[in-house]
């Protein structure tokens, strides 16, 4: 299949390799900046531009992944190629380019990229949606070339499945970097911690994440707990966020939620 | 070395069984729990009682891997037998024991242990702390038969080192289970995140997690950060949550912290 990019970002970095590596042909990478649609283009061996106008109707997908306030406007300058048009984004709805054509789809890859760092494409869940069941096949048969982990999501479970992955993904990269300011403070190497970091993820690969709990909370341990807030004196956003997830893992326990 | 264990949780469990891999013998285990600690004996082919006053003095290093405010108690109990006595416990000061003895040390191995998942135990930062030079080299030298990663670690740096790991273990396993609770909600997999899970974790293994942050808030992206508080309307606990850790990243991106 030929396939054109909008957008030159991490996602669009890794799925197009993946895809070209599959044996699929990218044919041009669209970015408003030059150099980083050059820059995709020459890794995939495909033509850049910037211009939305040169861009050509000679390929079978357009896979739009931009900013997701920029999609509406790139499907709507895209359908009058009345070609398939896909978007990779978790928060936004089908309808944004069902809005500007029929022949659409979503192929949302739930990881989180950095083009620093290679991903193994084939362990990243693919989650598909499409304006009718012919498309869906479509995508699926294109998906199933780099992914083994394919599922129907519709819009609506797409947005969940965003949220959920900033409590699972964004917000713990960032308690890890608090992690490491803590022991900057007493000049103790952040080495020290990514065993421990690792090994946290990897418990719940098998595991439900409340039956491995481990810490002060879990034990309810008032004493360990008071401390380690004296600890955080000076800085009340640590403080209240110490508070806030704490509690969460109390109640928890407690059975007061649902995750056992 | 002959080794007695004083109590038989995560630590105490993984801990023997790493000594006695290494050629160590593991001659007595002790628990208030007579059935945890035969169990656990039984394991590693020690000798098994919940008697303070059967604690045998055949040995060569007793390792009180208890809670926190039981440590002073046994260390009390223990000190009449003269012999080395280490605990493995890192909110606990050296101090506790040295009340008892001069013949002291702490062994902390930085790591979240479960009874029913295997570690790799030579990938386990131990932190060592000794009363001297002398037991210092001798609690350096059982370790590093069982880790290649040791490291000198004193009283308040172990604090800190606990507190950080809170930070950079339990919080994120709970965040982990809220996803999943979100996920629940909708009727999706929690298999979804796993692979998402582990790549955050092993993302930080060579990088600074300030450097591989993903998402709405580091992108500063407004318009999905509150389309997922209103997502999470009835939920304030998880709202609040959401807000803080928001703009933990925020502010992190904008050079107000150091993590950079």
């Amino acid at each position: 299949m030929r396939l054109t990019f909008i957008g030159s970002g991490n996602v669009a970095t890794h799925m197009a390799a993946a895809f070209k590596n599959a044996g699929h042909r990218i044919v041009q990478v669209y970015s408003p900046n030059m150099h980083n649609a050059a820059l995709l283009a020459y890794h995939v061996g495909a033509a850049a531009t910037n211009q939305l106008n040169e861009i050509s109707s000679e390929t079978d997908i357009f896979i739009i992944s931009v900013k997701d306030d920029a999609i509406a406007q790139i499907a709507e300058a895209l359908a009058v190629h009345q070609k398939l048009i896909v978007h990779t984004s978790g928060s936004t709805s089908l309808d944004v380019l069902l809005d500007y054509t029929n022949n659409a789809g979503v192929l949302y890859p739930l990881q989180t990229f950095s083009k620093t760092r290679e991903v193994d494409f084939l362990t990243v869940p693919l989650c598909i949606e499409a304006a009718n069941d012919s498309i869906y096949a479509d995508i699926k048969e294109l998906a199933a070339a780099v992914s083994n982990s394919i599922y129907s999501i519709n819009s609506a479970g797409r947005k969940i499945l965003h949220l959920a992955a900033v409590f699972a993904c964004n917000f713990p990269n960032y308690l890890y970097g608090v992690a490491r300011q803590l022991l900057a403070g007493y000049d103790i190497d952040f080495n020290l911690l990514r065993p421990l970091i690792l090994e946290t993820a990897q418990k719940v690969q098998q595991q439900l994440p409340a039956s491995v709990q481990t810490g002060p909370a879990v034990r309810n341990d008032q004493t360990t707990m008071a401390a380690h807030l004296q600890m955080l004196e000076g800085q009340p956003h640590l403080q209240a966020m110490y508070t806030l997830l704490s509690q969460g893992i109390i109640k928890n326990n407690n059975g007061e939620h649902e995750d056992k």
